[in-house]
């Protein structure tokens, strides 16, 4: 593996490789002293086109507690305003003998094409509408933790599908990894082409929900509602929000995901958040354990260190 | 001690042995190489809500020189415009394996209430008009440096007294300690309720001055002209500026300190603050050693490392 | 040498010792693991007054190779907008018991004010229309490895002389270092005080580039246009442009530079620029090794280290 840039073009067990490792990686989150050398001396730079401060400051860490130097390129106050092209600014840091790039930019495909002129491995952290790979291993790795395994699993994935990097990761993961998918929304949100892959679709919640085992509530967009591609924010929760009501439609036991920031009231509410079913946090944790193995599989790995 | 957030509710003893601490802290800084391995492996977050460029690189910087890694999360470009609320960002940082969190914020009481929701070790870097206790110990050293001790001397704090957590943390620091403090300022800048702790609050600079052995003199936010509070900068000056005039109103070996940045010409004239009776520069110096020692205190001590 | 402010104050010798450095350490960024231990235990400030991707993090990149530690302050949110002066914002940083300080400043000659109020080295990154001696490095050792010496080589700067601190310390590296220099532009562009210096000064490309060995290529600032210096974009690469067909006015082995970032089409064409005669890549690697060869010659220098 030279790249993280999608979970759609990798195979069962590679995303099975990348859990295990990351699962390693959560023992080592949960010591005092959790910095480990394994990636002394090299350096990675956060590339980010999009503001964010989780995503971000989590591969930050990632890369230092594996004692990798970190420098963080933001567009704000960058030469890219100064019309420099993307793909300048990418080629003048490889070039500075950096050993990674990390990116985030609006653009679904930025970051396979940066791969593809860059010897340095790139790990997409968000392009577009199109994969957000970390987060979809991440949230397979907070299923199978909590469920202990993702093989028959029923997952449902609520909200604004069709727009949501998360969800396109998380169906690839999920699928690979032998998971039923059950999709519903909005229909204006809702693509349909997931069908063929045997993933349900459907705009009525409580079929959505019926038998899962967990559910992944996406962050609702609130100008979905100026652009009229939903009603109102009342009849959004209403209908597809999940509150301690409709998350009886599941199975008594289904765990609740959410990738953050939420919009308590709107797409999930605060009792339902802060419940012993919502695993929320644990998703943080993971994410910077997913990070941090992604990180080594592409830098550590295959090498005496 | 678990969090550093008030010196209010801290002991003389605490103080104390705070003070201590940072004075060795001062004679690491002293050093050709003052890098220290005390909290290597220990990641420290400067999560600030305020723009500042002192506060942060000092804590940064000591962070940097105990060996802890340090990722600094500002307001702007964070999810925190996204909706997400002050409670999520710091959970979700703390869910990140972080050690600690150093904050500032625009409201009195966040931090407080921070602690209260996080495990781990939270620092008040600044909380609107409340404390800003790092500034009070780092004060109270300087003093210390400057006169041998504190107990017995006599402090004027000067300006803008009313929204200064400067002078909050100052008068605790002072008090605990045994010093004697008076206020003095214009009258709309002037609390009255620190009467009953034993501080002299006057409008007469004068005599707020007479027998001081040191003078605190803090920063006047310009905006109180355009709100009435001040009647205008040269008047504001001119009864309430520390000059080499006013300055005689002080014991001849009076020391001045001021917590920056300053506003050269308005509460302070460059003739005092570039004079040897000014300790401005060593409490600069001071601030990083403290906010070592706080660190140290909260995240290495007890430990075997 | 304490500090690293102007090329025109350096010796021919100064400079062919810092090429030297700077080479041993562009072997150093190619190996696996480049970080060495050299400068652990320093701090360093970066403090920027300007935009600037390339560069701030370039001079980030090269003091984490050398084991430093980095802080950033960049203007915006930074205390000098609540109305400190640059000179206490510089005192205080130093105070703070950091190792040197890097500064870029929209106004000429403040880098040398600095050195002078400060006891630490201070290292300009660009100071206004002054100079830029670390690109003045870079260029000179990007043609020395290009051509195997600088000497007796004819090297024509192409573009807004007049505005460029890079044009000013390349041609003070390249007449220190034995090389012919001829300048063109715009008249409006052009500063004629050169030719004293044995500069070639001319508006005419053809001649400026004849015998040429290599060609600095300027950005062009496209501000110029509307303040009437220039005629137009496409008048001014009809004129000056390096193009395919302009490059053949210069020797048939001639390399071509450019500081970055490109105006790809204005100043210089694309098939040039991504030509096998273009040496802008390697100058941003060079642009790392001669800030570690800076750096590592203020502050490692001398040292058992």
């Amino acid at each position: 593996m030279h790249d993280l840039l999608t979970l759609e073009s990798l195979s069962e067990q590679d995303i099975v490789d990348l859990l295990d490792l990351a699962q390693n990686m959560v023992e080592i989150l949960d010591r005092p002293i959790k910095k480990v050398p394994t990636l002394r001396g090299k350096s990675i730079v956060n590339l980010f086109f999009e503001p964010s401060t989780r995503t971000r400051n989590s591969f930050e860490l990632a890369a230092k507690y594996l004692s990798a130097d970190v420098i963080n390129v933001q567009k704000s106050g960058s030469s890219v305003e100064k019309g420099e092209t993307l793909w300048d600014t990418a080629r003048n840091l490889s070039q500075m003998a950096v050993d990674a790039v990390i990116i985030r930019h609006q653009v679904s495909g930025v970051p396979q094409q940066l791969a593809e002129i860059l010897d340095i491995p790139v790990i997409n952290a968000g392009d577009g509408s199109h994969e957000h790979p970390t987060q979809g291993l991440l949230d397979a790795l907070t299923l199978r933790q909590a469920k202990g395994h993702v093989a028959g699993l029923k997952v449902a994935i609520v909200g604004d599908v069709l727009h949501s990097r998360v969800a396109r990761s998380d169906i690839w993961a999920l699928l690979a990894l032998g998971a039923r998918v059950s999709i519903v929304g909005p229909p204006s949100l809702l693509p349909s082409t997931y069908e063929e892959l045997g993933v349900e679709v459907t705009t009525d919640l409580k079929e959505a929900l019926e038998d899962a085992d967990a559910i992944q509530v996406l962050r609702l967009q609130k100008e979905r509602q100026s652009t009229g591609e939903i009603p109102s924010l009342w009849e959004y929760r209403l209908r597809w929000g999940i509150t301690r009501k409709t998350l009886q439609y599941a199975k008594p036991d289904a765990v609740v995901l959410h990738p953050g920031p939420q919009n308590r009231g709107v797409e999930i509410d605060s009792d339902v958040l802060d419940s012993s079913r919502s695993y929320i946090l644990q998703q943080v944790r993971n994410g910077v354990a997913v990070r941090m193995a992604a990180l080594f599989r592409l830098l550590g790995g295959g090498h005496d260190e």
